[in-house]
């Protein structure tokens, strides 16, 4: 969700949208990235961290996704840059640095794609290259995108299917699933388990199939999908379809922008069977304990509700970004005599024909619930208890994402795998810098909407720097709605609005600080969720998550977002404190591609690479 | 599966394969398709259709996909684009010819796309371009793909599946799906009913949804795929890849060169989610008859064993276009004590380790069948009863097809999408000459195989004018191999051979015309299917079949293939001589690329378009 053309006027631009037939050859030897990184490769070969530190800008950023430091980090400055080829150059041995394409030069800045390779992989980046007394990198992306050896069976890779030739005793493709289905969790464990078939978890299983690692992937709900399915009825995705696409498969072209909640679950239920992902419905995990001494987790679960035990390696949570839900503790409940529901089990607005009800909270699920509530005609209060930022849909898709995920975006040839890189290149710390213009345009074009909003009594917000929604979502993972049309319910009075926090509840009233009473036959929470760590809280232990930390949020120092500054998003799809456990999530974009990076740390490991982690997070914040 | 690198000396080349990104504006103006589209314009415009035939090389051939003829056609010479465009160029009003990409020169022939509309749709094709006093047209494509005003909804005309602001009473994706499904075929009759839900059925059904032409697709299997679940197990398909996709939704790219059937059998029932097929399992077409004074059909069929009657307005025969399994009537198949089965019946080889097996036959399923039995223990003879076509799969894969359904040709801009065009634009009279020098180059690269099977008393052939596998396949749908392994088993004698008809069974045994006796616990007649008309004859009446006659085959004038020549498969994809009645089947690419022209054919009737039909075929053969 980042655009950069409309940026600061010292911002550098985004990376190019060019032919990609273009000979790379023909570029002349004397452009900036071509002469950077002849003197980049000359110091790495020569070991020389001092002159290749030298080769960045003063102010400047090296994103590493697991290509040197078998981390997701960020070094910041020359001094940053030594500190991580100190640590990691002989190991990585990195060479053969070439671009893919021509260079590109505007306003000052260099911006060029490569490729390269380590010791044991190869991986591809973008570098946006300043002048400062010669060629200097002002941000540098590295990415590893495959490991030697261990080379995805795709595209002139893929299998035959059939094996040509007479063989005693063949078995068939289907006899092979069959028989790899009965031994998994059986006589073979699996290397990784994924607790959670969500979109993280089936993203993840998917391309650790490909990989060859064995995994499992295992949710509660009878089907995959259901995650999704369960939700409340009006639910479509507030992302469009060009930022939501799976590895490997993606929508077909008259695939919905937005699409509902269970047409995403088909597609996923779809994309197990089709990708052949090792998935488990019906599985609660119960427990789970580590073994220093063997290095496995022990996992109690219940398979269609027989008890089993699991003896896997690697243990990913793949539970939801989002962690368990909220629901707050409110004198009165329990004298309430209509219904409560956390947003997360309210199951659609049909059986409240005519009925009060009070949603508490004014984010995107507060707003979903309020709206379709409306539409079927119930008498419907949303209870406002802190500033919220909204942004209309439409306006969110032009200028947010435009430039990357749509379909002006792929006639440009901005793939939706070089979106990602693009996207993976802009460093936290200055991503704001590109975001906050944005916003100033979108609040501009929307203005009259936001005044009528404002003059109905909703609070707004920008989020703390005016950076708007998609580093709210970085920082906190909440505080906003992705307008759909529910917004002009409140500014029309349609949807009724309180103001405060709630005090108690009545047998027939919500009743909030200030002793607004509001008659309600149901109560929907719609509170949020809490962080990962809970989940290895209850899963694991208290000491492991609070040997782990907080989950998400970048250190920002802004709204549950403390610092101090991590650089990148804490214990998302990297090493963390605890040994062989993984935390993954986010949205379809984050299950996509980051995924990339967590099934290659796994398979590193599986296939017994040495994986040196350069600049592990520490822990400042308990969950 | 025509390729034509290696070609006659005085033929044409193959359409380029050039970068999509060049503006053909950058075009000289004087380049021959140039020069020939504004002189053709030009007499169109003027409505002179002399002087546009004029323009076509005095061996030439228009191969016109519905844009012109709402016909599958082709017609050849200034006469016969003369006779089309008598008949057709007032209706179809032809505009806007342009080229899409820069035309090639090479051996004296352009090669150009073009696209162009007429008065009801939008169109593209192809053109070769000779120099005969002038530039004239040699082949000629014309295809329609899209109607105006019924634009299909995808890329930047998807739906938005979230319908943005508040409507009271909204109903959801969900609940739409659910109340479509309820209401099709009992307050709702669908416009089109499509019998038989193979692939065939399937990329037709989706097209038509995409269109918006209430359809419904019926099959007697319990689920989608199950047309490949249920054949012999060893079963992959003898296509690659490349060749195979759907409509919509490409295989993803990990996918297996041939495909193992129950992977295919999954992709299809997961497709029919996804693409939102209409689609009945468990429906069984009992009878149907059509009214002429209402110009609808009567069907009556069982979902679920409960009688229903549908009465659609198009009726589509999607059964197999190889149509009824053929079994030979012989004597003694009441006292023969062992199994008998057609090989569409045939399980796999799992029951008959030990068991001495008879199978009837030397063609795809024939070879299969003894190659699965031999790798299981079975003592297997073939009885050839004539001559068979054999290519070995890697080698037809890269001389026959390389150029146009591979990963070299995706690398080198031969999408699927223009690998069917120019495959499309290759005239049926003509393809044999461009077939026989690649089926001279297999038998040379595999010579040594060829003289082993020769050897071992295998009767080999290369069809009538040694024009190979695609021919036959086109001209009769029988009489080829394509070895995965299975003749090397012949070759060795591992798989026995007997030659001749079959005289008699005896309890024991199968006893030839010679008098051989094959001793047998199990005998597979791998003895091919009936024609399409079979069909029709048992679900509409003789009648009806006879009024329509033989389906499939070009009239080629051999084996299978009476004349006359009638320049394009028979009754397939194409009105009939039976009106509303439509046939629809073949490989995997014949389903995806035809079925866009079944679909549109289909839409402009349901739109009420005018869709006058020249050159309707006539009638010489029965079924």
């Amino acid at each position: 969700m980042t655009q950069l053309d409309e940026r600061p006027a010292a911002a550098p631009p985004t990376a190019p949208t060019q032919d990609l037939t273009t000979d790379p050859a023909e570029q002349p030897a004397t452009d900036p990235a071509t002469a950077w990184f002849a003197a980049f490769e000359d110091a790495l070969v020569a070991r020389d961290i001092d002159r290749a530190a030298g080769l960045f800008a003063a102010t400047s950023f090296w994103r590493d996704l697991i290509a040197f430091s078998w981390n997701i980090t960020t070094v910041e400055n020359p001094a940053g840059v030594a500190d991580l080829l100190a640590a990691t150059l002989e190991g990585t041995d990195p060479s053969s640095f070439r671009l893919t394409e021509r260079a590109e030069t505007a306003d000052g800045v260099t911006t060029a794609w490569f490729e390269f390779e380590t010791a044991v992989g190869r991986g591809r980046g973008l570098v946006r290259i300043v002048d400062e007394g010669g060629p200097k990198a002002w941000t540098f992306l590295t990415s590893l995108y495959e490991l030697k050896g261990h080379e995805e069976p795709q595209r002139d890779r893929r299998p035959m299917g059939a094996e040509h030739g007479a063989t005693r005793e063949r078995v068939t493709w289907l006899e092979k699933r069959q028989a790899e289905e009965a031994a998994l969790g059986v006589d073979i464990q699996p290397y990784a388990l994924v607790i959670g078939g969500g979109q993280g978890g089936i993203a993840l299983g998917a391309r650790l199939r490909q990989l060859g690692v064995p995994a499992l992937v295992v949710d509660k709900h009878p089907r995959p999908g259901d995650q999704w399915r369960n939700r409340y009825k009006s639910l479509c995705l507030h992302d469009p379809v060009w930022y939501d696409h799976l590895p490997y498969l993606k929508f077909p072209e008259n695939w919905p922008v937005f699409a509902p909640k269970d047409k995403i679950g088909d597609w996923l239920e779809s994309y197990v069977k089709v990708m052949e992902v090792p998935y488990w419905s019906d599985t609660v995990v119960k427990s789970a304990s580590y073994d220093d001494a063997t290095s496995t987790w022990t996992v109690e679960l219940e398979r269609d509700g027989q008890p089993m035990t699991l003896r896997p390696t690697q243990l990913v949570l793949a539970t939801g970004m989002s962690g368990k839900p909220n629901v707050p503790n409110l004198l009165g409940q329990d004298v309430f005599r209509g219904e409560q529901q956390h947003s997360s089990q309210h199951p659609g607005p049909d059986a409240y024909a005519g009925k009060k009800v009070v949603v508490i909270g004014s984010n995107n699920s507060a707003f979903d619930i309020c709206g379709a509530l409306w539409e079927h005609g119930a008498d419907v209060t949303m209870v406002q208890r802190s500033s919220t930022h909204i942004v209309k849909s439409d306006t969110l898709m032009d200028i947010g994402l435009g430039d990357l995920y749509s379909e002006r975006a792929l006639a440009a040839g901005v793939t939706t795998e070089k979106a990602d890189l693009i996207f993976a290149s802009v460093p936290y710390r200055i991503l704001h810098t590109f975001q906050i213009p944005l916003y100033e345009q979108m609040k501009e074009r929307d203005a009259e909407f936001y005044d009528r909003l404002t003059k109905a009594g909703f609070e707004l917000d920008w989020g703390e720097d005016g950076s708007g929604l998609f580093m709210k979502y970085l920082r906190r993972g909440s505080g906003y709605y992705i307008d759909v049309g529910a917004a002009e319910l409140v500014a029309d009075g349609q949807v009724r609005l309180a103001h405060g926090q709630v005090d108690h509840l009545t047998e027939t009233a919500v009743v909030l600080e200030d002793g607004t009473v509001l008659e309600a036959d149901l109560v929907v929470y719609a509170t949020g969720y809490g962080s990962m760590n809970g989940w290895a809280a209850d899963l694991i232990s208290q000491e492991v998550a609070d040997k782990v930390g907080k989950c998400w949020g970048l250190g920002s120092d802004t709204t549950r977002d403390p610092g101090p500054w991590e650089g990148e998003q804490r214990n998302m799809w990297k090493p963390t404190q605890q040994p062989n456990l993984w935390f993954h999530g986010g949205n379809l974009h984050q299950s996509r591609h980051y995924s990339l990076y967590l099934a290659l740390q796994l398979k590193a490991r599986q296939a017994g690479l040495d994986t040196p982690v350069y600049g592990r997070q520490e822990v400042h914040h308990l969950g």
